[in-house]
């Protein structure tokens, strides 16, 4: 019996014409792009044709300002570090929010343990960062504004336009963690008013490992990665080339497809928050509902644990997620769902739902049944919905 | 007309059995491994195959010693960045010598300008760090001594054992860059002495932008990627899945070929060091006659420019390089060649020559031939050869 997937965002699957072009790549024995010999001078064009490609998806003015990564990890880690670590004779502040992911709070944290201090902004309700509250931290020392395009667990998109626009005026360098948001809502580095994106192509059905950094041409970072001459001395290493042709060609389609992707994505969506209701009484939805992901929805099915359910849909053949799975084995409740204001029981009682392009609507029905009756089957022995609503 | 690839330092084709394994996980569309659910649970177990497949090839003591990295770049960054941040409180003095990779002597640099002070240990003659000198190197303020396994420009290998005795009893982290020794001669991490090795899979048939850093059970290093909870809380990000099976079985088949290979690759290499006096004259042998690398040799034919050698040796369908692909582009001499005791005019005019086992005794021949035809049009028409033997 096939699994439905319904955990896109921690891992997708590859697109048929991706798998095409890294299948071509691996048979081709494609040289060291850095080689000065035709073979290596060949293996540079797949390189620079991929760079072109995820450029025209973020409508970057150049190629140049793309620096091909690891992934959003990496990313992360690079924009944060190499920014403090290339402006602290400015300052040694640096503005957050509550709802980052991990590969941002951490890395600052490794940066406060430097002597760098951290301003860490709230979200409201609904998960959104007022741009306002970012102009208020803004002090003379600041350096650097890190605030991600979309919530990897609620999905809720944060008014990254407006944001930039407070930085530009007070001349501080502006990071947006974009992975989750790239291939799935419309991500134009220009019009966002951002120094540097952070972006990973398993996020739009590239391969895992893989992504890059967009540096704003002139932003003063220093390299995470040092050593040889590779990406015009911003990170070096030989690249892993079959991921970056992949990635380069998941980019050109979630370019070309993104309007029926969201179409798409996000008819599935309303159609399960539709229905979800008929299915699932008190169930706290933490998406925004507005400003949002087209293809996420966290919930919270109130009085028993998400991880439960997870498991109880697991034996169904339906994969969920409770959270990130960079968090996977954390017994804390997520850090994201209590700056929004979710009880640690409502918290816990969360699961993270990701439409994908491979995904049917008889997947939301199927889904639906197998939720209720998870649900009825967890709450009958759930010791506190037997208080609050008698045994009968 | 195929080309003849003798530049196996800077890309290695890939192994059938790795392509056929590549290709199949991206066909399978695996989960990521972080995840919980079954999908995740699958994707878990080809990661643990393939940590079991690496730790085997360096006789690990346990596969929870391997942290998995983009490659070896990040492997030495993290390496030399990660112990000396984590172990700063004991004192800020580090060791290396004057012939490493430019990912340590970088990640060196950036210490530096933090504080740190390094003292670099010379070579001799035959390209050989005295393990005495390191002794005499620490300091009580000495917390890591770095030196590579085998030089990627000229093949030589270090005394790594006993400068690991040295190390081990002085209590001073061991860092040792095994990338270009790793799959072509036997590297033992328990007999070596050494704390943290850094490997990359191109090295032995596997894909680029993938590799692994070697952490000896107990040593104090800070994470480079901070973030998820992968790696053992190591190294942060969504795994590289597909080339880290990839290089999972290279390193099985590495492990299995070893003998083979080392004595096929060397016979290519003594027909070519037999063989060239008959064809190039006053030609510098930049690799130690004992302690080398079977596969790899430096050679400076005198009074011309290497990179034109490779460039007409490209016209004729022959692939070499003049020096570390991550340093194409710099018009300065090696600092490896240097070291040696080459001269700024020696030092540019050296090819390195690197088989693999996709190469045949004909391509010796061949490439014999070519040579010598290249380094005569060269040295007719260069003026210091001419002034040396006269026009005739």
């Amino acid at each position: 019996m096939k699994v439905i997937n319904l955990d896109h965002i921690s891992s997708n699957p590859l697109l048929p014409e991706v798998k095409a072009a890294m299948i071509e790549a691996i048979n081709a024995d494609y040289a060291n792009p850095s080689s000065q010999h035709t073979p290596g001078e060949a293996a540079a064009t797949f390189l620079e044709k991929a760079r072109e490609q995820v450029a025209g998806l973020i409508n970057s003015a150049t190629p140049k300002e793309v620096v091909f990564t690891s992934g959003g990890t990496e990313s992360n880690n690079h924009a944060v570090k190499g920014v403090a670590l290339a402006n602290m004779e400015k300052g040694k502040h640096i503005i957050t929010t509550n709802i980052e992911h991990n590969s941002v709070i951490r890395s600052l944290k490794r940066l406060q343990s430097q002597g760098f201090q951290i301003t860490s902004v709230s979200v409201d309700e609904g998960g959104r960062v007022d741009p306002r509250n970012i102009a208020d931290a803004i002090r003379k020392d600041t350096i650097l504004v890190s605030v991600m395009h979309s919530n990897n667990e609620t999905g809720t998109i944060q008014p990254i336009q407006e944001i930039g626009e407070i930085t530009r005026k007070n001349k501080v360098i502006f990071h947006c963690d974009a992975v989750d948001s790239v291939g799935m809502v419309p991500v134009d580095v220009r019009q966002l008013n951002v120094d540097l994106l952070s972006f990973a192509s398993n996020s739009f059905y590239g391969p895992t490992g893989v992504g890059w950094l967009y540096i704003r041409k002139g932003t003063r970072v220093f390299p995470m990665l040092d050593g040889g001459v590779q990406e015009g001395n911003k990170r070096a290493g030989t690249e892993n080339l079959i991921g970056i042709i992949g990635m380069g060609v998941a980019a050109e389609a979630a370019a070309r497809d993104l309007k029926t992707r969201m179409a798409y994505l996000s008819g599935l969506k309303e159609k399960f928050l539709r229905a979800l209701p008929d299915y699932v009484t008190e169930c706290i939805i933490n998406t925004h509902p507005e400003f949002s992901l087209p293809h996420l929805v966290s919930i919270s099915p109130r009085y028993i644990e998400g991880e439960s359910v997870m498991l109880m849909l697991d034996d169904e053949q339906i994969a969920v997620s409770t959270r990130s799975a960079c968090a996977t084995g954390s017994l804390r409740a997520s850090h994201v769902l209590l700056s929004i204001g979710l009880s640690h029981a409502d918290a816990q009682g969360t699961l993270v739902i990701a439409f994908g392009v491979d995904n049917t609507e008889e997947d939301v029905d199927t889904f639906l049944e197998k939720l209720q009756k998870t649900v009825k089957t967890l709450r009958d022995i759930s010791p506190l919905y037997q208080k609050i609503h008698g045994a009968g």
